[in-house]
This record gives structure tokens, sequence and C-alpha cells, in this order.
């Protein structure tokens, strides 16, 4: 009975510590840092900005990753060259103006058309993570009104 | 003993599928599509592209996500507006002409200046999952020689 004893512990450390090894693995698949809380008022909700590349007088792409905690979301929007968003993780909302609002999952691609006023963020019940890659060559973002609550939960 | 057995059975199966259930998160973290063998000559192994989001007049920049396998990595090449390199798994090499090649882990990003020769791939034991962004603005890639052994193996 002392060996069936020994062996029953046997197995559940090893399933333990196997499974632990797997889990920091999932763990691990974070890919950016959250980076910095974005305090400026284009957005509504808490997201996180990190920094990933700085537009230059050559290059003028910027790179970042944004994090949306659920509900958080851009400010409406455009961009004189559009801008490219890449889902990490979560599930996010995407919605160009007179269109119905779009569910992006990790891996969706999007690209958001010049002089279009869009938003972008994390749905009700899910973080987001993008990356958000913006072209500056023809000027800034031109940031617009808060996206109200009546707006962020049509499906319209 | 006939419930010794059946508790280690028990235990054992538990454990399996808990840790299934882990593993299969695991297999979930892949962001991208692998997408089509690239075909041309300028890769040395065995490389994959799935392209995100295609140039346009106006927003010029193409994104895709390129998979190498182990050893895999691009010709020399360069862009007359520079590229945008985002590591997102296993490890990667970066080298400029006339610098030491650069370790890529995910999360990292590297900017390639205009017009700098470099080249990029994966590891010797390590798959290598980047995405690139390059913009198109003043032109297309231009391709150069192969990389050879030597100067992939190289640490200077």
């Amino acid at each position: 009975m002392k060996t069936y004893n020994t062996i029953i512990i046997l197995i559940t450390g090893i399933s333990l510590y196997s499974c632990n090894q797997n889990s920091s693995k999932e763990e691990s698949t974070l890919i950016f840092q959250k980076g910095v809380k974005i305090e400026n008022n284009n957005f509504t909700g808490n997201a996180y900005l990190e920094m990933l590349i700085n537009s230059d007088s050559i290059n003028r792409n910027s790179v970042g990753s944004v994090t949306f905690e659920p509900g958080a979301r851009t400010n409406w929007h455009s961009h004189p060259n559009g801008q490219i968003i890449v889902a990490i993780d979560g599930e996010g909302y995407y919605q160009e103006k007179g269109s119905p609002k779009r569910i992006l999952k990790k891996g969706d691609a999007v690209k958001c058309p010049a002089n279009i006023p869009h938003w972008h963020g994390a749905s009700e019940n899910s973080e987001f993570i993008q990356i958000a890659i913006t072209s500056r060559v023809s000027g800034p973002t031109e940031w617009l009104d808060a996206v109200n609550d009546k707006e962020y939960k049509s499906d319209e």
C-alpha cells in the first residue's frame, strides 16, 4: 500500500509539474509590453500604448501596440493617409462612419481608408490588443468626437 | 488494491485531460495563417508569406506575415523608404551590411533604414515569424545576392 501511495504522489507531482510548464508557456504568449496608460482625451476607458517604431522624415510610419481594456475605445478619428490595424489578441470592434461595426479577432487586418472617420476598441467583455500602423506622409491624425455608449453598443 | 488502481487511472486521466486543454490553448496562440510558400529566388530555405494588407495609391504600405523555417532567410535587399520588421514568434536574425547580426525575439521591432542592404530570417534551430511593413512611397524593394552560409553563421 505504501508503494501505491508513493506512485500516486509521483503521478500527481509529475502532472502538476507538466501542467505548470504548459501554463507558463501560455502566459508567455503575450508578444508586446502593455506600455503606458494613454492619458489624453481621445479615448474612452483605459487603453495602453507601447510604441514600437517612431516615424521619421524618410519612413513616415509609426507602429504601436495598443491594449484596450473591455469597453475602451478610441474617439472617432481619421488619417490623411489612412491607417492599418492588425488584431493581435482578444476581441475588438472597428467601425467606419456610416457602416456597421465589425468584430476583429486575432490575425484580422483592416485598412482604414484615408480621411474616413472611424473608431476601434475592445468589445464589452474582452480585452483587445492591436498593432496600429499609421502613415503620416500627408499629415497627422484628425481627432473627432468620443464614441458614445449608444454608438458603441449599436450593431448598425 | 483495486481501489488504488482505480485512483491511479483516474488521476492519470484527469492529468492528461487537463494538460490537453492547456496544449490546445497553446496551439491557438498562432496569430496568422502560415500562408503560401515563397517560390521566388530572393530567399534561401523555406519561407511562407501571408499577405495581410496590400499597398495602394494612397496608403503605400504592404503588411505581410512571413514564417521562416530554421535556417531560412531573405537575400540581401534594400528599400528606398526602409522597412519595419516586428518579431512575432520564434527566434530570428537581422543584419545590416557592415554591422553584426542581431537576434530578434518576439516583441522586438526594427526599422531598416532606407537604401541600406540588410537581411532577416530564422536562426539555425528555431522557426521565426515576423510582420514586414514595407513602404513603397519611393519605389520597390531592390533584391541583391543570397546570404551565403559563411555570412549567415558569422557573428561579425
